[in-house]
């Protein structure tokens, strides 16, 4: 295959970047992963790990050469703090594409305590900027693709199907209605997802004073865990999450069908999410990274999505499958009881993006990865301890009907 | 005078935070000046000064003593930094009212280097987030008044007036058209305009969740110099900028006709500025607090401008008045040669406040104390070393016409 260039994969060691980075690789990009590996840091912290055993990110890299015979690189940077080293590495390899994975990613652990609250406005904005101020700085024509969230947009958006990023509007212009296109009014339902609206501040000030190429993907709740390539070898097994801060919602509830545990509904799980297979997530990617903005256009933005669906419907959906028991406990978020939520992702679809949906088989396929690992599953580590407000109970006992247990 | 409560001003040692905590001493508030004199620092690192003679914080705290009778306390503190000990005053004192001028306020030095727009970000940011972090981590109910600029709007709206914080669109919800009202759409045009926008995410985002209680004042480029209670003892003599990053348009080209320097115009001097007298400012501050939100109410947003003016009319005026030349320079920002400017500014009318406008008397005043001073100028530093983008060329020379230097 052909070489196509280098590319930079910033977090590349996460969830999403180890499956985006073998898979950039073997379609013949020259791929460095940065990653300070705060991901598997956060896991001690927490006390507890991947469901999956996953391997050292020198052994990943190993495999890999071994059973593609592709070199990824790697090198231990953290975007917060190690500016210099950052700029000195984009202009040494020259990037065609910057993909941008690198932030704290989840909103429960955002919301744990103020020093969570910190480290995450900290690191996220601190990285995000030293990037772009450093693909400047450099000197270098880069496409940056950056993975943000559905969550920017806030929920309940009373009928209106949401746009991708961009909303058309009308004012009131000396008594004539003017169109506008303006960014989306973002509504952050946590500290993690306000610095997701920083980050897109951010990108539309150097987009507009710098020129530079931007992608943002507006990414929903990803489920799945395998690729193509993370099945090649067993050192490339991709990450897991199942506990109460980075386990998202289906993937948790698969887990917890595996090893026995109830359930874990918040509220009355009216919520309704976004969704994207994690297979479907990388091939989003790669259509992003194909078909970059050109010169002196504003930022892309997609929504990276191919389903909606209510909580309470995905866990009455698994507990069919495998009979697991279905609990409601109060819900540590502040936000809508109930939300609809439709969503456009026609541009990925006309880019050729053919949308894996929820289906018996895919779901199968992570109940028996979660079946297989169980024994490393630490139940005491599936209800969150966070909260989004001082106020909110904690509720480690769970309820059979939704809402008996915030009349208690 | 009745005894008024705890007030914390952030900044309290700067331009506007000075003349501000003297005022809130003398209308009988218990004032703390937190500050960690970072402008004076960035004197040293410009190699300038203020044009007036101001004495420590120390000294000016004694003067004020002195001539008051009052106490101002002070603590150097860092907001980016120093979070706990920021927490434990402020659950200490639990002030009904924290006024936050603390952060980098420049445009120019923002866009400088790397170096700079990294400080810019990182400590507006860090400071703002850790200030909202610590008002619900200590539990006090603070009402937060925040210094924004008008630059977060941008400028050439296009014949709309620009309304104060929030506008009213309509959007096509299933073919028919709904009223929403969202946060003003932000055009901002510098890092340190960009780091207000991010500000306003982060109030918008502590009152929704945390219920904090905020006001946001969108001021506009501030003149003069004293107020009533900076001229009661020489030692209580308010900074005044002049040199090319931190001296804004029209305090500058009063002190370049008391020195001798033509008056530097950049661009075509095209450019529609919003203005309001310092004393006015001070004024809006007291309105503002003493108007706070209700429980419960969203982010107050307060456009602070009492007039607006292009900048060359100003240039002319400044020249009719002095006899000072004007030379046109070679813009350093990105931004529209020419543009129009509309402003709200209903509600702190509506509050009583009686404008001072442009006018000679005041403009004299200016100059006046500009041209006892004028042995402090230092004439290399009156034009800007900042570019808002590498291919932009510094002009020290300047030209008798617009566009004449842009044609080099």
């Amino acid at each position: 295959m052909q070489e196509k260039g280098n590319i930079i994969v910033l977090g590349g060691d996460g969830f999403c970047g180890w499956p985006t980075s073998l898979r950039l690789s073997n379609d013949g990009y020259n791929v460095t992963i940065v990653d300070n590996l705060s991901r598997r840091k956060i896991d001690v912290e927490l006390g507890c790990q991947s469901l999956t055993p996953i391997e050292t990110i020198e052994h990943r890299l190993a495999a890999w050469k071994e059973v593609s015979g592709k070199t990824i690189n790697f090198r231990n940077l953290d975007l917060a703090n190690d500016y210099f080293e950052l700029r000195e590495l984009i202009a040494e390899l020259k990037p065609q594409t910057i993909v941008h994975f690198g932030e704290q990613r989840a909103a429960p652990y955002s919301m744990k305590t103020p020093k969570h609250k910190r480290y995450t406005v900290n690191n996220n904005i601190n990285g995000t900027h030293n990037v772009l101020c450093a693909i400047v700085d450099a000197g270098v024509d880069v496409h940056l693709v950056h993975l943000g969230t559905m969550g920017v947009y806030g929920y309940g958006t009373a009928g209106m199907t949401i746009p991708e990023g961009y909303l058309n509007v009308k004012v009131d212009v000396r008594g004539t209605d003017q169109n506008l296109e303006v960014l989306y009014p973002p509504h952050p339902g946590s500290i993690y997802h306000m610095t997701k609206t920083l980050d897109a501040m951010l990108f539309y000030y150097y987009n507009k004073n710098d020129g530079v190429r931007i992608t943002d993907l507006h990414q929903g709740v990803v489920w799945g865990t395998n690729t193509e390539e993370t099945l090649m070898h067993p050192a490339l097994i991709n990450r897991f999450d199942y506990e109460g801060d980075y386990g998202t919602v289906l993937n948790r509830f698969l887990v917890e069908a595996a090893v026995g545990h109830p359930l874990t509904v918040y509220g009355t799980g009216g919520q309704t999410r976004a969704f994207i297979h994690l297979r479907d997530s990388v091939c989003c990617l790669e259509l992003a990274i194909t078909n970059p903005p050109a010169a002196g256009e504003r930022v892309k933005i997609f929504n990276q999505v191919t389903e909606t669906h209510r909580v309470r419907e995905l866990a009455d959906l698994v507990s069919r499958l495998t009979g697991a028991e279905v609990r409601y406990y109060i819900n540590p978020r502040n936000e809508s009881a109930e939300n609809e939520l439709l969503v456009r992702n026609d541009q990925f679809l006309a880019l050729g993006l053919n949308p894996i949906t929820l289906n018996e088989g895919l779901l199968s396929e992570v109940i028996d990865v979660a079946a297989k690992y169980r024994d490393r599953c630490n139940l005491e580590k599936i209800i969150t301890n966070s909260r989004w407000r001082s106020d909110i109970p904690l509720d480690r006992e769970g309820a059979t009907a939704p809402g008996v247990r915030q009349l208690v």
